[in-house]
C-alpha cells in the first residue's frame, strides 16, 4: 500500500503470497483471490519478504541518489529540480524522484535495515542500504545548514530567531508522522537555540526528536511572526501563494517555491540555491 | 537514444536544449522542433548535460543495486529473478532491473565518471557513482567465480576446460560490443587457463580485454564441444531451447534458463543457485 494514494490500497494492487509448502501457498492464495484481483504465488515466505524489501530499498536508494545530486547541484550552481524535470521527459528507462528533507513513514527508513542486518549473518555487507541510509539520515542536518545560511544572509543566527516550519508529516497530504524527518529538523533547530513553531493543516500536535511537543499554529500568523520559514512538506492544503507573497525569508526543501514570482533573495531552495536565479527558475522547462 | 529500441531514436523522444543565453536556446530549440516533437528548453548547457548524466547514473545505480541483491540472494538461497518479477507486479513506485554480468555500451559505464570527476573539483565525492561502479565492474569476476563453482561440481578446473560463451554484445539484440562485460569475462577465463570460444548471432569477431581476438562459432558445435557454457546475453536469435536440451553444464547470467525443464545440477543461475531448485524455479510466479 501507499499511504495517501487511495488507488493503492484496494483490490487492484497485486498480493504476493509465499507459503512454507506449495499446498499452503495455494490455499492462502485462494483466500486472497476473494480480496485482490491479482495474487502472485511465490516459492517461499522469504521470496515474498525480499520482494517487499526490494521495493522499499529501491525507493530508499533512489531518494538518496537524488538527495546526493541535490547537494552536488548546490555546489555547482545548478538547479536539481530543473534537472530532474528534464530527465523525466525521457519516455523509457527512467523514473523521477525528488529531493527532500529526508525519508519517513513506516517502511522506507526502517525495512532496509532488516535486510542489512540479515545480510550480515551471511557475511554480506549491503553497501547500498548503508550508503542510502547515511545520505537520507543526514538530510535534516543539511536542512539546518540551509536555514543557518539563509539567516546568515540577514545577519542573523539560528539562536534567537523565530523559525516557522510548514509541514511535519512524512510526505504530502497524509496525516502520518511516523519517522518524519521534521522531527529531526525541528529538534536540531531547537538545539541550536531557534524558537521553532509549526503549521500543518493535517496535524494538530507534533513531538520533535528531542521530545518537545507543540501545537500547529495558524499559517497566517506563522508567516507574519517568523524570521525564517522552512517548507518541509508540499501539502496541497497549504496556501503556498499566500506564503510566498508574505514571507520575508524561506528555505524551501519541497519545491513549493518553484514557478512563482519571488523577490530577490527571498527563497533558498534545497538542491539549487537562492531564487530567483536570473529569472530562469520560473521561466524554464517550456516546450 | 536507446540502442536496439527503434522507438527510442526518432521524433518522439524529447530533446533537451540548453544554450549559453536565452536567445541562443530559443534559436536552437526552433531548429530542433523541425526534428523532434518535444523540445525542452533548459537554463544552461550544464543543466542539460546533468539531466543526461542523471538518466545514465539512475540506470547504473539501479543495475548495481540488483547485482548486489543477486549476490546476496545466492548466499541466502533465494532466487533474485523471482524476487524482481514479484516486486515488478507493484503498479506504482517501482521499476524493475535485472542482474547480469556487468554494464556496457557507450553511456552507462562511462558517463557517470565524468560527473564524479567534475564533482571532485567542487570538493564533492559522488559516493553512489563510486559504489555502483565498484559493484558493476566486479560482476565479470563474479561470473568467473560461478564458472569455477560449476566446473568444480564436475571435479574440473577452469584450466584445461573448454568454455563456450553465448553472447558477447553489451545487451540483447544489438551488434554493439563497446565496453561489453564479455570482454572481461572471456579474458579472465583465458587468464585462468580456460579454452574459450564464443557464439553470437550478431557478432562475427570479438576481441577480449586481453587483446585476444576470435571468431563466432556455430552454436550447435559450441554446445557439443564445451565442458561449460556461459550465457551472457539473452539474444532472441539464439536457440535457447536447443542450448538447454543439449548442454551438459551452463552458467546462466542472463535469465535464459528460467521456466524450462532442466536436468538436475545442469544450470547454475546468477543471483539464484543450482536449478531446478525443488521445481520452484519453473513453477512459480503464476497468478
Amino acid at each position: 500500500m501507499n499511504p495517501g494514494d487511495p488507488a493503492s490500497s484496494g483490490r487492484d494492487v497485486p498480493r504476493l503470497v509465499g507459503g512454507l509448502t506449495k499446498p499452503a501457498t495455494s490455499r492462502v492464495a485462494k483466500l486472497f483471490r476473494y480480496v485482490n484481483r491479482t495474487v502472485v504465488e511465490l516459492s517461499s515466505p522469504d521470496a515474498a519478504e525480499m520482494a517487499k524489501l526490494l521495493e522499499n530499498i529501491f525507493r530508499n536508494v533512489n531518494i538518496a541518489l537524488v538527495n546526493q545530486l541535490a547537494m552536488l547541484c548546490e555546489r555547482m550552481g545548478l538547479d536539481v529540480w530543473e534537472v530532474v524535470d528534464a530527465a523525466a521527459t525521457k519516455p523509457f528507462g527512467f523514473m523521477p524522484f525528488r529531493p527532500g528533507p529526508g525519508v519517513g513513514g513506516h517502511c522506507i527508513p526502517v525495512d532496509p535495515y532488516y535486510l542489512a542486518w540479515r545480510a550480515r549473518q551471511f557475511g554480506f555487507v549491503d553497501r547500498f542500504v548503508e550508503l542510502a541510509g547515511d545520505i537520507n539520515v543526514s538530510m535534516p542536518r543539511h536542512v539546518v545548514e540551509l536555514a543557518a545560511e539563509a539567516l546568515n544572509s540577514r545577519g542573523r543566527s539560528i539562536k534567537g530567531s523565530r523559525i516557522g516550519v510548514v509541514g511535519v508529516s512524512f510526505k504530502p497530504d497524509v496525516r502520518d508522522v511516523r519517522n518524519s524527518p521534521a522531527a529531526d529538523v525541528i529538534a536540531l533547530l531547537r538545539e541550536r537555540g531557534g524558537e521553532v513553531s509549526f503549521h500543518d493543516p493535517l496535524i494538530d500536535r507534533f513531538k520533535d526528536a528531542g521530545g518537545h511537543e507543540s501545537e500547529s499554529q495558524p499559517l497566517a500568523s506563522l508567516v507574519e511572526t517568523s524570521d525564517l520559514l522552512v517548507a518541509l512538506v508540499a501539502h496541497r492544503a497549504v496556501d503556498w501563494q499566500m506564503v510566498y507573497e508574505r514571507a520575508g525569508l524561506v528555505v524551501d526543501t519541497a519545491g513549493t517555491a518553484r514557478h512563482r514570482n519571488l523577490r530577490t533573495d527571498q527563497v533558498l531552495l534545497l538542491g539549487s540555491g537562492w531564487l530567483p536565479a536570473g529569472g530562469d527558475s520560473s521561466g524554464n522547462g517550456g516546450n
